[in-house]
């Protein structure tokens, strides 16, 4: 059962012992006779999962009590309608740093005044947009961004700043993977599928002062006020996701938390933009201020050498290493369970294509 | 690794064989070197794990072609919402049977005219209402429907004729445990966790015709029409949730399908029912002629008693008795996946405890 190196942006590689244990713990969790997929979501058994995987998360977060954390589902794209739902009154501001900015933008307006105040769509989200203080409504209901754009391989390294107005942010490429002060946020979000766990679950953390503002046609699982009195049991939520999510955390603060992960990533990062700037054949395709420290974007002089290079991947086992269909070339999602060691073996491979690109 | 007969009202038990194939497949899945949890959602080795669930469901279930199959998040609960987003224009005539026809009733009031047309929440749901054919409106744009009613051991023996007028049936607690002629419906609905997988998935068939009415502020990820031009994956799904469903039909389907599966759910339901009919300490609660062949709800003359019995179940490995919190007393949840022999075996308990408290 050898594994790959899975360079995926999401669903993505997972931390190799909490699927393990989950493997383990399959026919019986603990004792119990059965399966977490098989536990009532109203069980002592499963409340003491959910319990766990919240308190991981504030603990790894370093989410003070003042904010709610929510688990629920339908993805970043449910949150696209849900965060103006929730707060949408009179005005929100949205910098456009990529195509998922650009759907969370497009969902906001149906209800309610939203307006671009920055944007790179002009130059391929190749940046991220500089946001000019002044170009935020002082009496906006929100600034919205994108912290990482999984596709374009951007990051913004500075937060926009922005006075009073709570600044939303959709995390889900980068959540966990450096450090952030949650009190710069109003609201936090995040799909669970690529640093958190499996697909299906959604994190929401919202400040309480912004909770109980509702429009009376919201979903009532959208809405964030009635999920955090119900303590995300609205509904049956997605409980073995739930689980898995609590197994990835505890593998993330056995490997030191955020601060120790982060450092690991810049070493993964470094790794793979020194070589794309030293490279004849591939260049990163992200603005330098830019880089992600998640998804490494670069392309060789063509879209053949391109498809090349990712079948020459592929056969040593370094897979999903082409980029979205919107921008073509090649993107290596390395999130935190990714190993230093496939970055560094898709760094050989780089520069074995490359040497061996030339010689012909 | 003893396991548990587990009652629950969902999530509730899966096929043993199900969840022995999910541990073996956890790390790798049929050489591909990832867990399913992993997989790009996009990738050719998960589409086709997608589409086995679906063309299952489709087998299983007899879905003709006029009707689309999705694979979306949120729960019953979300397409409460989503029902009336996607059909409400002129009005919708809902049938009043237990808690969440109830929960969709209010929900759908936030989009537009829906009215109760038959209830019984007056007699405490212990029967589904009779639907009178002239209650129907003819120009309703639906008629709404909860086949089974998990909390009061309920369901509709017979549906109700409503003419030209699209059927609405939240299935959850029923789905592919009888057949029904999908022909029969605009629209069913299930979350998954009773008879298909695990919690985080929602099954919405919906015949073609009734795509493309959604209200303008529905939010994508409800929108239908939306939902399958995309292939259900508008956004990422819920991945592992949608292969467990697949392992799940693969058993259902190797047990002989949905025909060979109800006769056994009629002999489970019957051992208990029978019981039920001649004890003299515990009696059934819910109307002869509405008895759910899945949740079945009882109750002997006291609460203490109640609660002695489930604590005396709970000794012999048979698990989550208790009732719903609204109607107190107890309640066996039979679904699919229950062997005869868990049945069989809450039966001799019953018998046990009911001659051993007359003795005492």
């Amino acid at each position: 059962m050898s594994r790959v190196f899975n360079f995926a942006a999401g669903p993505a590689m997972m931390p190799e012992e909490a699927l393990e244990r989950a493997a383990a713990e399959m026919l019986s969790y603990k004792g119990t006779g059965m399966s977490v997929m098989e536990m009532s979501h109203r069980s002592s058994a499963y409340q003491e999962i959910f319990d766990r995987t919240v308190r991981l998360l504030r603990e790894l977060m370093g989410i003070p009590d003042e904010y709610e954390v929510l688990l629920l589902q339908g993805g970043a794209t449910g949150q696209f309608a849900a965060v103006p739902m929730n707060l949408l009154k009179t005005g929100a501001d949205y910098v456009d740093s990529g195509n998922f900015a650009h759907g969370a933008f497009v969902e906001a307006q149906k209800y309610g005044n939203a307006r671009v105040i920055a944007s790179s769509r002009e130059e391929s989200y190749a940046r991220v947009p500089d946001v000019d203080a002044g170009a935020i409504d002082p009496d906006a209901d929100y600034v919205y961004i994108t912290t990482n754009n999984t596709i374009y391989g951007t990051r913004f390294t500075r937060l926009p700043d922005c006075g009073k107005v709570p600044l939303v942010a959709d995390m889900s490429s980068n959540i966990l993977s450096e450090p952030y002060d949650v009190r710069d946020f109003g609201v936090i979000f995040a799909g669970a599928q690529k640093n958190i766990g499996p697909a299906g679950l959604t994190v929401v953390v919202v400040r309480k002062d912004l909770l109980g503002h509702a429009r009376p046609d919201t979903p009532k699982i959208f809405d964030w006020a009635k999920q955090a009195q119900a303590g995300s049991m609205l509904n049956t939520p997605a409980t073995y996701a739930i689980y898995m999510a609590g197994l990835c955390l505890e593998w993330l603060k056995k490997e030191g938390g955020v601060r120790v992960i982060c450092m690991r990533n810049q070493v993964k990062a470094k790794l793979l933009y020194d070589f794309l700037d030293e490279s004849r054949l591939f260049r990163g395709t992200a603005a330098r201020e830019s880089r992600s420290l998640m998804n490494v974007t670069f392309r060789t002089p063509s879209p053949e050498t391109d498809a090349a290079f990712v079948k020459f991947a592929a056969a040593q086992g370094l897979v999903n290493l082409k980029g979205h269909r919107l921008v073509g070339g090649m993107r290596a999602s390395i999130y935190n369970a990714m190993p230093v060691e496939g970055v560094t073996r898709l760094v050989e491979a780089m520069k074995q294509f490359e040497a061996e690109g030339i010689a012909r």
